[in-house]
């Protein structure tokens, strides 16, 4: 995220935000946000959450993740927001959200993910 | 693609593979290949399938897209491959997987996609 | 849904909840709600979310839907509510949240859902 | 699914099939098989062939599903082919295919899905 230029702004238990401002190098052929750095960034988000809710000396393996892409990414800032849904001791649910921040007007919702992260410890799932 | 060192290594109507070679910058801390490259790189072929079946002045964009990822990625080679499962005139869907590459044994996959996308013609969605 | 003896409790432009009390027939082998009704129920509040937002002449069909089973679908009623996350011309999102309502404590979150429906008018789509 | 008439016609280790034959009560208003139908056969499939992979005193939780709907339902007879693509201790993934089947023409693919389960002994999971 940092080798992209992304600041995390808002680390709460459960709800994680993560700014990123415009940047040439991460958009597609139109001068949108490319809808990789989207997923990558709402990945990140989610993951991030889940992390706020688990013991330290846990960690998080992502199963699986679904991105939707609502319109299109056009702005000066980018947010990107974690939250989880559903913690758990095995399994936790995250969904984030992405908007595109303009100066002249309200934040535009971009895209929204959900990603199922399972809870492992010590050196187990890494094996897999 | 290219920046991440992945190549196209066969293109037929409705099926793509994308070739990538390990790279320690594009690891986790475990040296395992980072999620977010393995969900780029599906995304691509999938992508790359639902291009091969288009006309050649219409364009795609993804609605949305989903990844599981089913075991650590860990090889010399990855290699991804994008199919076509449902081509339409408006609607395709495309189906990925990710294979880990070793020299001592089968390849192992490593991950499914699933992607669904909308065939735009001129400007068209990217007004949205 | 009136099969199953659930009943439109809410209806507001880009927001639908649908209650359904409990009833043995719907439940698999441990006393709970099916995964299967649970599915259905979202998946219906979420595509009536979208029908409020929609010319009346307009209609919907289904493009894709993933739903995350939370937590055992355990309670005396359940509540399953659908919003749009996305308008559209062409392409709505809706999201779906389901709860199970219990007498001794606050509703429980069983399950999610994410929708993606095109909108179609005339025959077009059903030729499919 | 025996209440909707669908007889389990292929058990293998990783493999299952199910069959259903065309009943009005199972259409919508176009005299296409109900998305709900499609999805609850395809979720039965899936499941059943990853509860053919596993231990007997096991059993399997639906963590999350997601079902793209291709093409209109229309058939004489439909078909659900679930596949298990990555078996473990843990998680399981499986994949499934519907298919119209009509007397005048190939098999048409209807819909695709992919399921997460989570493997649990005991009661485990059913506490959640």
């Amino acid at each position: 995220m940092r080798t992209i230029g992304a600041e995390l702004t808002r680390i709460e238990p459960g709800t994680v935000e993560i700014e990123l401002p415009f940047d040439p190098k991460l958009t597609q052929q139109h001068g949108l946000l490319h809808a990789g750095v989207i997923s990558a960034a709402l990945d990140a988000a989610g993951t991030y959450a889940a992390y706020s809710v688990i013991d330290p000396d846990a960690s998080l393996l992502t199963i699986e993740f679904k991105v939707n892409l609502l319109s299109p990414g056009r702005g000066d800032r980018f947010l990107f927001r974690g939250e989880v849904t559903k913690p758990g001791t095995t399994i936790i649910v995250s969904d984030g959200r992405a908007y595109a921040i303009r100066p002249d007007g309200p934040a535009k919702l971009i895209a929204s993910m959900t990603g199922t992260m399972m809870v492992v410890r010590g050196r187990e799932g890494i094996e897999g």
